[in-house]
């Protein structure tokens, strides 16, 4: 059994899956630190999604108006949503790209870019600043995923 | 060939990584899961959100009626979505994780705390229970992800 | 370090293990392809969710009209999280499944009509497509996604 272990902690002792593992981790903690603002603007904003989330300020109507969509608050769910629906193909598509044996520059590079633009986006949404600024950073973590979804395919294609 | 297979399945008979792929699978079927809450309570709160899905209610406004938010629905949206934020975070992380050498007692009791902290969210979402049940069980699941990135980081970093 | 390189080719070498990784590639890029969807009827249908994102049509009154839902919009945004509900599991659970040891032409036959149901799937939603077209794909994804599930726990349980 230590013999297996030593194989799997050869995979994390790869240097490139080293740099995904720890930028996969960063960039899944900063898509985490959503959830609290979200938390912060709810409670700060007072306005809340679930009737049992408001009984802490009173009951009936007094509560009822708490029950709210606000602005802010809307606005780090989008984040929080494209967070996702750019970071899962991040996650699965980046494991599939430090497997297929690029250079170490080259992943450090994709890597890198990618967790620049992701935290460029979420302060170009939450500040916010004007346009094209959270479209470039959006574009850019696109663009690095799409490139190493050529690599990927070009080492493992098997239709 | 079957070689190779041969060192595939060593990953598999590790058992942190074994415990990994069991907790994994179970988190994830039960997010699944929530795919046929939505559709329960679609179908008998009759509350759609495609034109196409009240095709079979008649035509026209008799149909349109049911193009419509339920609270019921939109519950168990959020409780899927919430399963989304979170348990994305645990596959990623949890995966590196496994594969970072932990000891096996500290690994299960990291998967197994995850599991149950999410099963109890969603009961604590869909029945639903008085807060703070549903954010104390959020709070777990989170508390144990970040648990288990420390150690990504503090055995991988590579920036 | 080019031993440990050699062994990490050895699992992108392995034919199922590239058959998943072109799959879930296949899947993922798919799925990014939905954000260039909703940003194309954006701009089309000029429905937008941020106010800095209709700047370019002038200040005040005349922008906060293009602050809208619009129909067309919010079904391919419909379309892109039931991509992430479903693609996520796959995902987790189909990497888990090629590292079960499954035959070669069992797991080409899972990935295939995963991937086919979800590609069929969009087009249902997209066009739309009168039901059971949209349900049906779905559920042949949701499907194939249980079985891999299956054959992970037979082959890993360890709770």
């Amino acid at each position: 059994r230590s013999g297996e272990m030593a194989k799997l902690t050869q995979l994390i002792d790869n240097e490139v899956f080293r740099a995904y593992a720890t930028y996969a981790t960063i960039v899944l903690l900063k898509m985490m630190l959503m959830s609290l603002v979200t938390a912060y603007f709810r409670i700060t904003r007072k306005a809340f999604a679930n009737p049992e989330d408001t009984a802490s300020f009173g009951k009936g109507e007094s509560a009822k108006k708490y029950l709210r969509a606000d602005a802010d608050v809307e606005r780090v769910r989008r984040g929080h949503l494209n967070d996702l629906e750019n970071i899962v193909p991040f996650l699965g598509i980046g494991l599939l790209y430090a497997l297929s044996g690029p250079e170490l520059y080259t992943a450090l590079l994709h890597f890198r870019i990618f967790t620049g633009a992701r935290i460029a986006h979420t302060f170009a949404y939450l500040i916010p600043l004007p346009q094209p600024s959270r479209g470039l950073s959006w574009a850019v973590g696109y663009a690095v995923t799409i490139s190493m979804a050529y690599k990927v395919l070009k080492t493992a294609l098997y239709l």
